[in-house]
């Protein structure tokens, strides 16, 4: 119950032991057209250039940045949390000028100050922000920023690492140009691929570049030679073939569940966590209109002491929570709520744990109520 | 029986599908430590920065380009297959100039005329190339190019993707400044990692650099933080947890086993196969001196089909063997004996499997004679 890598399924864990077969085998390659429907039916996309990068969610991000950013060019890049700089740092290294719009962690994308930056900077190429920033367990507002870029003549690259899965991703709706994703959070796969998808106006700016992107592994036209359309796949890496199994099974799962009954499982469950910490007298970080339910960013009670509780937990529980990040290290605990490890069982476990760490550590809590408190909210 | 991905073994299997536990969990933390002491072992080196890089085989490629060649620098690559192409579009990438040292496909890397590069370039910074050529057979002469290198005041960049765990890789017997390979080959592991290793000039070289390398997720000194040294993990990006289990024990098999007892099975096998092909009226490709025993070129005979042969491989007896590439397409088979599919089983079954589908397509070969050339090799 940490910020991910979540709990994997047994099903997913299950398919990612099958032999291992070629990566140009012809049913490894019926497998990668199975992933690439799977993956337009999670991200809510038609984009053709949608495909897993055979490496984890900062890979997935970096093949975003290479492919649409060149030198010269300015981003303005929203930093709400630690991914924001992580973005930040990929713009430079491709070239171009990061324009920061920052915002206090813990708070969403202030939407007024990205328009102020458009208007400053009208010849920005890209907007750059993460949905759900996993430092902070915030959501901000995806609908609203891409259509912001685009009413600027910019493209959108959008983070969805966290939030597919657990919240509402659409990527046409939204009319986003690139985002990427992570495999190790609502998905409940295991970490170290990142699906990606690239709308009409992101694929017009990749095939218009001037120079090749700086890394061949993520050029996404060389990617698509193996990954595309309907001609011979062309040999470009070797994929990690036992971790696409492991995709293609999670994705099966997440479309067997549906979306929208994915979704709603997160809220109920996130709901009954909160009202559980909240009986015990905890109070959460996050305002719950921007609250993410798959990501619960709590305070630490007074007299409590960060790393003990979170050592007890792992060694008495087997129970792993997140330590805050930068601004909330060691003022927060971020507990996840992801995927597979979404469950009743979860929500109990771990009021149960922490009630009991915390009292025997002497913190001031309500000991005792949290349990029932989260149940009456089923 | 490819050019790899190459079969798994069960026991790496059943350590892949174990539950996924966090990327900074204090036992994940020991499991690092230990691949890279196994590492160390299986590349024959001391050198501290030397970890698996969380992506295949091209972008271990990539990390050792992105980190050493920065705009303006000459690289001299030698080019005697498919991968010192690749090479080539890495140096470009990274805005060197490659000097590009050609053989022939199926030829080792001609010494004197990467000396005679030196001569007239003899402020290049790197030499790369590949020890064992995939796309052809080949070994060259790892320690001869690296000593070169160190003599002319120059970087050896290695490819061993093909080599590791099937014939002899010595980063410190050759003096080797950046190496990597990949686990999908003679270590028989999943597909999808690349181990690295640094020597102390090349490390001193990424110290001293100017300029930040192009790469977040491949520069080194960030990779550092999370695998290096004593000091506290930093989080840089997710690893793939359980393609870390896999490799753990993919290594443990092989130090159970032996290098030297690993190289000399490689031997074994692969004289046996030769033998039965050459019973059977084929020819290698690479003359003897030069030849992986882990992957063996062997020329059409006359009246076969390439395609269909292979398919009827694959659809009768699910055995794949490789096409030839570039100049070998549909000229030469590549067949895999690498790590656990490196057996008397698969050398018997693929003799016997080739007869009958060559037979059976009308092909000018000694049918029924293969088997009992390679059992009387043993």
């Amino acid at each position: 119950m940490g910020p991910g890598p979540s709990d994997v399924s047994p099903r997913v864990l299950e398919a990612l032991g099958r032999p291992t077969i070629g990566h140009l085998d012809p049913e490894f390659v019926g497998l990668m057209d199975e992933i690439k429907s799977l993956l337009h039916y999670a991200f809510q996309t038609n984009n053709e250039l949608t495909l897993p990068v055979s490496a984890p969610g900062s890979a997935g991000m970096e093949a975003c940045f290479v492919n649409l950013v060149s030198p010269g060019d300015t981003v303005i890049v929203c930093q709400n949390g630690v991914f924001g700089g992580r973005m930040k740092e990929n713009v430079e290294r491709c070239g171009g000028t990061a324009v920061m719009v920052e915002d206090e962690w813990g708070q969403p994308i202030d939407i007024a100050k990205v328009k102020a930056a458009f208007e400053q900077y009208p010849t920005a190429k890209v907007l750059a922000f993460v949905h759900a920033e996993t430092s902070t367990g915030v959501q901000s507002d995806a609908k609203a920023l891409c259509q912001l870029a685009t009413d600027n003549h910019a493209l959108s690259i959008v983070d969805t690492v966290t939030s597919v899965g657990g919240i509402n991703v659409d990527i046409d709706g939204w009319g986003a140009d690139a985002v990427y994703s992570g495999t190790q959070k609502c998905l409940s796969c295991v970490p170290g691929i990142s699906p990606v998808s690239f709308g009409p106006r992101a694929v017009a700016a990749i095939q218009n570049r001037e120079h090749k992107v700086q890394s061949w592994f993520l050029d996404m036209q060389l990617v698509m030679g193996y990954w595309g359309g309907n001609t011979k796949r062309a040999y470009h890496h070797t994929a990690p073939v036992n971790a696409m199994y492991a995709l293609h099974e999670s994705l099966l799962m997440l479309k067997e569940e549906g979306l929208e009954n994915a979704w709603q499982r997160h809220q109920t469950h996130h709901d009954a966590l909160v009202a559980g910490l909240e009986a015990m007298g905890l109070s959460m970080v996050v305002d719950k209109a921007h609250r993410l339910p798959q990501l619960n960013l709590v305070n630490l009670p007074e007299g409590a002491d960060d790393a003990a509780v979170r050592a007890a937990l792992l060694s008495e529980y087997s129970l792993e929570i997140g330590a805050g990040l930068g601004a909330l290290a060691g003022k927060a605990w971020r507990i996840g709520l992801m995927g597979h490890a979404c469950s009743k069982k979860n929500v109990v476990l771990c009021l149960s744990a922490l009630d009991n760490v915390l009292s025997a550590q002497g913190a001031k809590i309500n000991s005792g109520v949290a349990v029932a408190a989260a149940l009456a909210s089923y």
